[in-house]
C-alpha cells in the first residue's frame, strides 16, 4: 500500500469533519448548550490540525490502484467514526466507548440502529450530530472530497468505485469531479424540499432538519422515542415518499433533468418501484383487521415498507406485533434493499435483477444448449465481469451475515434477533424484529457483539470488498 | 416434449414400484398384518399393470435431450411419489392425502418430515415402507432403472445427470450402466454392514433394518416417538457413524476400492470432515453443563451434527432445548448438507468450495488486475460452465427459499418455524425447530403450506433445475 498517500487523504477527511462539526456546534450555541459547545469546537480542532499536520505528507509516489482506493475508504469511515465518536463519550452521552463507536458508525454508515433507550433527553447539538451523519455518510464522505478537490491519477474513480453502492459506477459526465458535484447538487435540492413539506405540515425548523438528515442517507435516527409514530398522518405520507424518493438511484433524477425520461425510469426503477407496490398491498390486506379505516392500513403499510426496502429504519407503529407473514415481508425487503446509486443500503435491486436475468438465461441455456442467450439490461449487455463481481458480491455478503449471526449468538438471545440484528445492520436499516425491534435498542449486546455488528454496518455501507481489503496481509505491504 | 417416451420411461418406474412394493408386503405378512398385506398387494398389482401398459409405447424418436432428462426425472418422482402414498390412505394409517403425499414424498427424498405425531402404533408393513422409501429415493430411483435397464441414446447421462445430487456428474466407468450398478453395490454393501453393527448392538433385525433404510437414504424416518433418544450409547455412535459414511461421496468409496487414496481423499471430503469436526467442538463446548459428562456431551453433539449436515434427521436428544449458538449452528449446517454424489442433500460441501475458491480468485483480481488467478479443485481448473452453474442454483435455491418461506407463513406460525420447516424441507433434513423441533411434527400446518412443502422437497431432492423445468411452457409443447 501506498501509505503515504493514503495518510494524505485521511489528512483530508480529517479536515472535513473538523468544518463540519462546527455545524453542530453551532446548533448547541442556539440552543445555549455551552459545554457541548465547547466540546464540538475542541474535537473539531484536534480533528482539523491533525487531518492538516497529516495532509503535508508528501508521497513519493503517485501510485493509487484498486487497493489503494479500498484500504483509503474503509480506513476513511473508520477514522471519520473514531472522530465523530468522541463527542458522545466527552459530552457524557454514551460514556461507553464501544457504544459510542457503535452509535456513530450507526449514524455514518446510515444504519440507525441505536444503543440508547431514549433520545429525548439528549442535548440539541447532540441530536444534530446524531442526525447529520446520516446526512453526511449517505451521499459518502469521499465523494464529498472528491466534488471539492482535484485529485491525481486514479484516485478518482477508485475511490469513488470503492464508496458508491451497487454493482457498477455510472459517471454521470466523464468528469469525476463534475460527477461528484452534481450528485452532491441533487442530494442538497431533495433535502431543502423535504425540509420544506415538512415545515408546512406545522413541524418545527430544528426537527424538520433532523428529520430529513435521515431520510436523504437513509439512516433512521430519531428525535423522539417512539420515531414517527405520534406523528400526524401528513408528516408520515411526506416522510414515506421522501424515504421512497431517496431510494431511487440519483442517476435518474440527473437523466430526468436533461428530459431523458425514458433511460430515467430504468429497469431497476421499475423493478424497486413495482416491489414496493407489491409489499404495500399484501402487507395491507394483512394487517387491515389490525387498524381503523383502509387509510390507515395503507398508510402503516407505506411507511414501514418505504421505510425497510429504503433501509431508513424509521417506524410509524411496532412492527413487531405485526402478523407473521407480514414482518416476514420485512425482513425479505431489508435484503432486497434500495437501488444502486443510491443512498439506501441492502443487496440492491439491480443485483438481484441481474440474479435473476442470469439465473433465467442459465435456465434457458439448459435446455436448448445450441441458442445463445445474452443477459441484457436497459437495452445494454451485460458484461461478464458485472455478472461475475455480483455473483462473488453475494457469496461473501451471505458469508459475512453467516460469521456475524453465529458470533453475536454467544450473547444469549433468541435466533430472530440474532437474525435481524445481523440484517438490520448488514443491510443498514437500523431496527429489526425481537430484542432488537422498532421499540427496543441495541444497547443490551455485549462490547464483542456490538464490535461485530459495527464491522458490519462498515462492510454494508462500503459493500464489503473495502472491509475485507484489510484483513489481506498483501494491503499492508509497504511499496 | 417427446411425450410417449417420457410416458415409456414412467411405466418402467411404475412396473420397479410395483416390484419394490412386494418388499413391505413381505413385511406385513410375517407379521400377520392380513388387512395390510391386502393393500400392499393390490397396489403393488396395479402399478406393475400400468406400467406394463406405459411401457408398451412405442415412441416414433428417440429424441432425448437435457429437457426430456429434466421433465421424465421430476415426472417419474411425482408419480413414484402419488403411488407410494396410496397404502397409508387405504390401510387408513394417513386418511387425508394430502398428508399421505407429504409423508411419502417426504420418504422419497429422504427428508424423514412426518405428519405424524405418533408412529408406534403403526402396522410393521407400514413403517418398512415408510423406512424404504427413503432407501429407494437415497440412491435414486432412475439410477436403479439405469442399472438394470440399456436404455437408447442421450437419456442415459440426460437421466443420472437430473438426478444425481451435486453440481457435476462423474461417471466411475465409461458406461453410465456400469457406474449405476457400482453406485448400487456400495450402497448396499454399506447398508448391509450398518445393520451387522447394529444386530451386535442388540437391537432386533427388523429394527436394525429400518434404522439401516433411514441412515443409508439419509432420510430420518424412526420408528419411536423419540427418535433415537431412549437408545444404547452404542447404537446412537453406530448410527452417528454411518450416517457420516453416508454423507461422503461415493466416488470416494469406488477410489478406495481402487487402492487410489489420494483421489479418494477429495477436497470436498476433506472439506466435509473438517466442517463436523470444528462444528461438534464448538457445540460439544457450548452444551458440555447441560449434560453428566464431556462423553455424553460429544456424543450428543456428534450425533445431531452427523444428523443435520448429512440431512437424515434422526435426533438423540431434544436440541430444540440447546443454547442459540448451537441451534445456530446446526441451522446453518443445514444449508451446508453432505457431499455431491452422496445419499445427502442441502446445498452440498463442494458448491460451497466451489463458491469460496471463486470468491478468493475475484478478490485477488480485483487487487491485482494484471494477474490471472485460475480456480482449482482437486488440482483440477474448474471450468466456467461449472461456476455459472452453482451460482445459477444457489439463486434459484434462495428465490425458491423466500417464496416458500413467505407462502407458508400463512398458517400464523411463528418465524422461526417458518423458517426452519422450509430449511428442513428444501434441504431434505427432516427436523427444524419450534413447533417443527425434533419433539414435534409437520402435522400442524394446513394442505397449502404442505403442498408448498412437498414441492421444496422435491426441488431440494432433485436439485431445483427438474421442477423448475415443469413450470416452462417450452417443456409441455409437443414435437
Amino acid at each position: 500500500m501506498n501509505y503515504a498517500i493514503v495518510f494524505r487523504l485521511l489528512g483530508y477527511v480529517m479536515l472535513i469533519e473538523g468544518a463540519l462539526l462546527l455545524l453542530p456546534a453551532a446548533a448547541s450555541w442556539i440552543y445555549g448548550e455551552w459545554f457541548v459547545l465547547g466540546v464540538f469546537l475542541i474535537t473539531a480542532a484536534v480533528s482539523a490540525a491533525i487531518g492538516y499536520a497529516l495532509r503535508g505528507i508528501k508521497p513519493k509516489s503517485k501510485m493509487f490502484y484498486m487497493r489503494e482506493g479500498f484500504a483509503a475508504t474503509s480506513l476513511s469511515w473508520i477514522v471519520i467514526s473514531i472522530v465523530g465518536a468522541v463527542p458522545f463519550v466527552v459530552a457524557g452521552c454514551i460514556p461507553n466507548p464501544v457504544d459510542a463507536l457503535f452509535e456513530t458508525v450507526s449514524g455514518f454508515t446510515t444504519t440507525g440502529a441505536s444503543i440508547l433507550p431514549g433520545v429525548e433527553d439528549l442535548p440539541k447539538g447532540i441530536l444534530f450530530w446524531r442526525s447529520f451523519t446520516h446526512w453526511i455518510g449517505g451521499m459518502g464522505v469521499l465523494v464529498f472530497l472528491l466534488s471539492l478537490l482535484p485529485l491525481t491519477g486514479g484516485s478518482h474513480v477508485n475511490l469513488m468505485k470503492a464508496e458508491s453502492p451497487g454493482p457498477q459506477v455510472d459517471k454521470l459526465v466523464p468528469k469525476v469531479q463534475s460527477t461528484a458535484k452534481i450528485l452532491y447538487g441533487i442530494y442538497f435540492a431533495l433535502t431543502v424540499l423535504e425540509v420544506v413539506f415538512l415545515l408546512l405540515g406545522g413541524m418545527p425548523l430544528f426537527e424538520s432538519m433532523l428529520t430529513a438528515f435521515g431520510t436523504a442517507g437513509t439512516g433512521g435516527f430519531g428525535f423522539k422515542n417512539d420515531s414517527f409514530t405520534s406523528f400526524s398522518p401528513y408528516i408520515q405520507w411526506v416522510v414515506t415518499i421522501f424515504m421512497i424518493l431517496f431510494g431511487v438511484n440519483f442517476n435518474a433524477y440527473f437523466l430526468l433533468l436533461l428530459r431523458k425520461f425514458n433511460r430515467a425510469i430504468s429497469e431497476e426503477v421499475r423493478g424497486y418501484f413495482a416491489i414496493i407496490l407489491v409489499a404495500i398491498g399484501i402487507i395491507t390486506a394483512n394487517i387491515y383487521s389490525l387498524y381503523n379505516s383502509f387509510g390507515e392500513a395503507v398508510r402503516q403499510a407505506a411507511f414501514q415498507v418505504g421505510s425497510i426496502i429504503t433501509t431508513t429504519g424509521f417506524s410509524s407503529c411496532d412492527f413487531d406485533l405485526w402478523p407473521t407473514l407480514s414482518k416476514e415481508i420485512l425482513v425479505v425487503l431489508m435484503f432486497i434493499g434500495a437501488c444502486a446509486g443510491s443512498t439506501g443500503g441492502g443487496i440492491k435491486v439491480s443485483r438481484l435483477l441481474i440474479l435473476g436475468k442470469t439465473l433465467g438465461k442459465e435456465l434457458k441455456q439448459a435446455l436448448h444448449p445450441q441458442v445463445v442467450a445474452p443477459v441484457r439490461m436497459d437495452g445494454k449487455l451485460l458484461n461478464h465481469e458485472t455478472i461475475r463481481t455480483t455473483n462473488v458480491f453475494m457469496g461473501a455478503y451471505f458469508f459475512i451475515f453467516v460469521v456475524s449471526f453465529l458470533l453475536i449468538s454467544l450473547d444469549g438471545f433468541d435466533m430472530v434477533t440474532n437474525f435481524t440484528a445481523i440484517a438490520a445492520t448488514l443491510n443498514n436499516i437500523g431496527p429489526g424484529l425481537a430484542q432488537v425491534g422498532p421499540m427496543m435498542n441495541f444497547g443490551s449486546f455485549t462490547n464483542p457483539a456490538k464490535l461485530v455488528m459495527i464491522f458490519d454496518m462498515l462492510a454494508g455501507r462500503l459493500e464489503i470488498f473495502p472491509m475485507l481489503v484489510l484483513f489481506l496481509p498483501d494491503t499492508w505491504r509497504r511499496f
